[in-house]
């Protein structure tokens, strides 16, 4: 067995069993070693950051590492938008990323350049591994250290040599610590805190799944504190039946209106609440001035323990928390709003759906709406790095299969990785796109204003607006093998989308605003 | 005037007029000071690594830098594959990426990451500028530190709150370094290996133009020395009329073959020849065993110059070089080859068409096809990330208005970055777009046997195939408002080439393999 193959096995022998793959040359050996390693499922894409992307959502759903496979350090670069959004989810990756033979590099050939500084960015952990004898032991130290608590990118660089030259067995796994306990003092300022009231809990990470979620809706009605959680996480478990957390507006006035009443904030593997980006004379920090910030677990401690023995001391084991109804949904009809598009989203939801959600400006209404809609996973853009929509949907319904996917992005952040769309096609993934043609970086216009530069003249416009041409998405998925229509009234979208969750295979909806 | 206005008066006072923008809420005070200073032509691309594309183009065919308006470090990230092309390349590009206001940086916010750690892997310059006083310096030394020779990326940082507060005037230009001259020795002992003959002079960078060639040919034909350069270059200016180089071959049998007899080469601005990847039992040169390898000019040093002292030396001051022949091309008929293809595109060639070229595999018969075409220049991929061909297209139409783009992609290619499309169709850019539908990454399944992993099985064969399904070029272009054909045959390609280039603004032919 070759260097490659030896990374392969050792991958799966801790757990690793799918890999989002753009392979070059380099990676030729890893690519062919898949003929011999048949329980490695690769998904091919044709752009690094549907890669990283589909990674950073399997990781999300499936609480373990997937690889991914790129080439060299531009195929990294492509692939890092997306590592960027998956380091903030605090998602478990393994990179993969293929290098020149280690004798050949002296030659600086042409694709050379510094990956491991590139991987820094995004990664906490990197190496190049330096021999054929190592990479097995390499591979499964970078998955131990991508399930590290809380969660991240493992970055092994792969050089081709090491790839083709004889090697031994693959690596056991190696161990992952467990998150930290936090002191009993901790909780114990917590609840006294909690006790003085005007409090929120601040939740994040594996305080947003379900389980978690009752518990600190039991300290919530015990308590009468706030459940609330940042505006960019990664993925909450939401809807009828569960307990709700409120989440801060993106929009910095209605942020700092939202936290203004609140003396106190506990901090549960979270960061405190800042703002997106600063604006000029408004604050960084969004709580109220004077507020107190506790911290019950840190991002990489163990949240949930904290929360089990706080409930406890509160008396709060067996208090009823506050579950979400289920709604009656009826659908929306007539022309096209936005409250209307959330409305008719509500009510098509399917049991146990996964929405992948980059709407941007054109969703700002549908959490708010699908909060007594079917229980569902609502993932979100934790890094700001747009693109992250349809890739997250791809490793979310291979994560995941048997669950709908809903993804919804709008038209500008759709276009930074529209070649998602092919591999939907190829996979025969349950994916239904929604795309919200608004034609426009709308949310820009609005922080044109927030960060003091007024109205956008004709120039600062022509690099806001993105009709001109017009995008046709309807032409765009179809040439990559993904059938779709155009809706411009709300009867049309839910005509569509309810047949669209009613079939398998991805589907894409432009809906037109 | 606030930084930004103060930025974007530097950049013009040092001679750059272009800007290439992907902007984020970051840059919204460098797109508002667009309104006010008309000078800044603004071109907007839907993903940045067009943008960084474009300006690799513009910086090959002007000689001066574009600028590219980039948002923190996932939109640099987005840019870095076609930066990293433009390092190898020598294009003097001014990167300008956002970045959290200096004051919210200490707060880790979502898009927070480490811009410089980035950026330093495709610029020899960077800097974060530290005040809105500063700003206007800065870029005027970021663009002299991008045009000193040999030319490269300078990457300046604008935190948000040095692009809103109020600055000075802007900043003058800086003077720029002339290329070194080389020293009388090195011509001599050059000019001594010559009269032993068995060479060759290896060209790059700027002896690549028409009459840096004119010159070199004087040479050549005084001393039998043939004329060679690189795999990967960035331009060269070709065909009838001009003296011509050969291209040394990528696959590496053929670069050994090519070079075998050869016992000296001159290295005038360029690397020493190298392979691209390294193959087991494959030297990592390409040159003969005990070939001498001399230096007339080191990559940054002045070349032309060095020749003409040389041509001097050896008395060829006068000699006649010898030119291209235009040839009588023929549009070859019948069902579509490559050599078809290529012999249709050299007939089609207009007069000082600008060609960018990636048509990997297959494009492999073009150049040869080509030399005794009209003139033209011939743009390639430099740096092997691949997305390359598009978005150069883009910068060279608009650094050369009034001359015909021909763009040549791999369907694979063409797929990173086919976001270009849609800025052809807004600046109408006389662009004729061809996609080489083989439905494959042909180039891997020959790289596949020669790294010595044998022939692709199922699993493998699905990480180089790219049909299933079929990509339909027609309907991407469509989608992003560029007209297209799908063309079969030769006479079918001959029609809708011809009928293309005489049309404005761009057009797309799938070119189905």
């Amino acid at each position: 067995m070759n260097g490659a193959e030896s990374l392969i096995r050792s991958l799966l022998a801790s757990g690793v069993e799918t890999c989002f793959t753009n392979p070059g040359t380099s990676e030729m050996h890893f690519v062919s070693a898949l003929d011999r390693v048949q329980e490695m499922r690769c998904v091919l894409a044709l752009f690094e950051g549907v890669a990283t992307g589909a990674a950073d959502g399997y990781g999300r759903m499936k609480g373990k590492p997937a690889s991914t496979l790129l080439h060299l350090g531009p195929g990294l670069g492509n692939g890092l938008a997306n590592l960027h959004n998956a380091r903030r989810a605090m998602t478990p990756i393994v990179n993969i990323v293929g290098e020149h033979a280690t004798y050949h590099q002296r030659y600086d050939p042409p694709l050379a350049s510094d990956i491991e500084g590139i991987a820094r960015s995004c990664s906490r952990w990197v190496k190049s591994s330096a021999s054929a004898q190592e990479v097995g032991v390499d591979a499964a130290e970078a998955v131990a250290a991508a399930m590290a608590p809380p969660g991240g990118s493992s970055t092994l660089i792969l050089p081709a040599d090491v790839a083709w030259t004889e090697a031994q067995g693959p690596a056991a796994a190696r161990s992952v610590p467990a998150r930290p306990k936090v002191d009993e003092a901790r909780v114990r300022e917590v609840a006294e805190a909690l006790r003085r009231g005007e409090a929120a809990l601040v939740l994040n990470g594996p305080m947003l799944r379900e389980d978690a979620l009752e518990l600190c809706g039991r300290v919530a009605v015990a308590t009468g504190a706030e459940l609330l959680c940042p505006t960019q996480v990664a993925r909450i478990e939401r809807g009828a039946g569960r307990v709700s957390v409120d989440r801060i507006p993106y929009v910095i006035d209605l942020a700092l209106k939202r936290l203004q009443h609140l003396r106190r904030l506990v901090l549960v593997n979270s960061q405190q609440p800042i703002a997106f980006f600063a604006y000029p004379d408004k604050p960084s920090l969004v709580s109220a001035p004077g507020c107190e910030i506790l911290t019950l677990a840190e991002i990489g401690e163990d949240g949930v323990d904290a929360m089990q023995r706080l409930a406890d001391m509160l008396g709060a084991r067996k208090t009823e928390p506050k579950r979400e109804p289920r709604g009656a949904l009826l659908l929306p009809t007539g022309a096209m709003t936005l409250p209307g598009i959330a409305g008719t989203i509500a009510a098509c939801l399917p049991e146990h759906a996964i929405v992948s959600d980059e709407s941007v400006t054109s969703g700002r209404g549908l959490v708010p709406a699908t909060k007594n809609a079917a229980p569902h996973d609502w993932l979100i853009n934790p890094g700001g790095a747009i693109g992250m929509a349809m890739p997250v949907a791809i490793g979310a319904a291979i994560a995941c299969p048997g669950r709908k996917l809903l993804c919804l992005s709008g038209d500008g952040s759709a276009m930074y990785t529209l070649q998602s769309l092919w591999t939907m096609a190829r996979e025969n993934l349950d994916v239904v796109t929604l795309v919200f043609g608004n034609r426009t970086y709308e949310i820009l216009k609005g922080e044109l204003r927030n960060v003091g530069a007024g109205e956008a003249g004709k120039k600062a416009r022509d690099m806001l607006e993105i009709g001109r041409p017009d995008l046709d998405w309807v032409a765009l998925a179809r040439g990559q093998g993904v059938d779709a229509a155009r809706v411009d009234t709300l009867d049309a979208l839910a005509r569509e989308l309810g047949a669209a969750l009613r079939r398998n295979g991805p589907y894409l909806i432009e809906v037109k605003l």
